[in-house]
């Protein structure tokens, strides 16, 4: 097996090796079945039997309760900030955002096109885009509409690296794309109506969305009002097989929930793990005036993306590069901020953290005499 | 490794054993990269390779001119029987269908959704409904709509074993479903405005479409009508990348595009194996009065699906658990006709089909005696 170097990349991001491991066994030949897991039909025993398990394995390691269904969906994330307001932003009623990021800014599009169609009204609750994303809106400063049909905002902007720690006081239904930190650390469902996430990040590969939606919110869409494809109740009812489903994602999802449950037991040890992994890093931030990161807010800091900069844009491509030849690989900021990205999911391993911290050390050092002012 | 059966699946299907092998290295480190496959920022230079070469490969075995964009979308052929009348089935306008088979049945019902919104009117302009889907119907019979938005058909049906061997002479754009039967032939491009495929038959895994469309059909779509994700122009100007495709699985079909340049050279090729593999099985039917084929039209017999039963249910049963002891794996025939009915895609391989055929005739051998009337 040929050597594999630390992934930064925002996502799709590093997967557990463990799985990775057994996916190679798997795509040969699943459990001895004499056929790869790619290869399964997915309404025979074998895929019954990976779904089965994914379901319960989600289940437990999210600790999700049974008022909530959960829901294996193609089309990611984006599809599904399509389809929140496609089912529940009727006519007059208000679909409460929070601009937080390009996400955000995003879903408010989607939004927008329904609200149009049907009658709704998109309301931004709270924003700091003129800001530069470098903080999330107090609950003081958002203007909620205690009444909508649903608040939606992001958990976690994987471009500004921004986290949020708390719950938005709005009183309406709490819709949540937790894209970027599901099950980084553990979920008060009490809060949520509905829970969305891409894969790609903490979860398993691209092209696969999870969706956890309560019951009683998903009763809500009116019957009938969108195609079938769009209809949350018929993937509920036909659990994720409505149409044939990404059988390698729900496959590789479900070792993924396998794996967090071997290696850390709960999501709290996960958050823990994760708390020490960001910690090194931005330690190393704060300890310096070479580097800077993005977000200003101490609290508001994301776990999962750590951004910043070196003093300046030629200082921060030659990071990147330098990084690259010690094994430490996509770093590079989003295209639209620029600076530096260090995405540590979940199967981000610790070392990696500590070898990027160390290496920003010896980076600093080697530049920091060619940096006017940094010396100060 | 271990070793692998013989896997008659219907979809998700048989993958290309070299492509499965390439896959498992490049899982674990995708050309040295130091990141695994599915690891892959959907942005990065790894992926613009992969992507790149995916739609040129595709481009060269399809033989597809350039009128026509290539597209990756998720959600597999549903999505696509939901997006068309969705984009082109408007106010005033028909869509006409031809009723061949389930996938067809589920693509009216889709069309009839949207034209309840849109105020267009669907047409079905041909069926064999009622006749259990034993032949396909022919021109003369079929009362099409030439000025319809599109004919929509299905090509191949997995369930009953039909396939189109002539394209319908409509004279309205024409809109085909090739999920099952896409690249096991050369496509006439001139023909089609529009085709689709679910992936897990012939193209790769499942939870991925591969969409043609060509351009001046895709324009007559009426501007900002549909949410983004819904919108083929989006699509077509973001090459596939307006959300986070499905990595692996256009990885995956790139692999199986090459793989086709690599083994056969040209659709030309792979339809004359594929004949040869289905007449291996036809011939066995046909040569036997215990055996008997659904489909009695001998035209439109699929070189994909091939279904058959025994004299009875007991027997096909029988002849299912028999098969599995010998490595002949999943014949059991859809849930909706039962029998047998085995799919022999693009990978799957001639010596199957013979193995196949060989227990065919020592089943019947040992079990004629039982039936009643077979002796004859």
């Amino acid at each position: 097996m040929s050597e594999r170097a630390f992934n930064f990349s925002a996502g799709p991001g590093a997967l557990p090796e463990p799985v990775i491991k057994q996916a190679q066994q798997d795509l040969w030949n699943f459990q001895g079945s004499g056929m790869g897991v790619c290869e399964l039909s997915h309404r025979g025993p074998e895929f019954d039997q990976i779904l089965g398990e994914a379901l319960a394995d989600c289940r437990e390691v999210g600790s999700i309760p049974d008022s909530h269904h959960i829901l294996f969906l193609q089309g990611g994330a984006t599809t599904q900030a399509d389809m929140v307001p496609m089912n529940f932003l009727n006519e007059g009623m208000t679909g409460d955002y929070l601009e937080t990021g390009k996400w955000a800014e995003d879903a408010i599009k989607e939004a927008g096109y329904y609200a149009k169609i049907n009658g709704g009204t998109v309301h931004v609750a709270g924003s700091t885009k003129d800001e530069g994303y470098t903080r999330l809106p107090a609950d003081k400063e958002c203007k909620y509409v205690d009444d909508a049909a649903y608040l939606l905002y992001v958990s976690n902007n994987t471009i500004y690296g921004l986290q949020f720690n708390r719950v938005p006081k709005s009183k309406a239904p709490k819709v949540c794309d937790m894209s970027s930190d599901m099950f980084s650390r553990p979920i008060d469902w009490s809060h949520f109506d509905m829970v969305y996430a891409g894969a790609q990040k903490n979860l398993g590969p691209s092209g696969q969305a999870l969706v956890v939606i309560k019951d009683e919110f998903m009763q809500k869409a009116p019957k009938n009002r969108v195609g079938r494809m769009h209809d949350y109740s018929i993937h509920a009812a036909k659990e994720s097989r409505f149409n044939t489903p990404n059988t390698f994602a729900i496959y590789l999802m479900g070792q993924t929930f396998k794996w967090i449950r071997r290696e850390f037991g709960s999501l709290d040890q996960v958050d823990q793990y994760n708390r020490e992994k960001a910690k090194i890093i931005y330690d190393a931030i704060d300890n310096s005036d070479f580097f800077k990161g993005h977000v200003q807010e101490q609290d508001a800091r994301s776990l999962m993306n750590i951004t910043f900069t070196t003093p300046n844009a030629e200082l921060d491509e030659e990071f990147c590069k330098e990084a690259k030849k010690h094994g430490l690989l996509t770093l590079e900021g989003h295209r639209s901020i620029g600076g530096m990205r260090a995405s540590v999911y979940n199967a981000f391993p610790i070392e990696g953290c500590r070898k990027l911290a160390e290496f920003m050390k010896n980076f600093e050092s080697q530049h920091r005499t060619q940096v006017a002012g940094a010396s100060a």
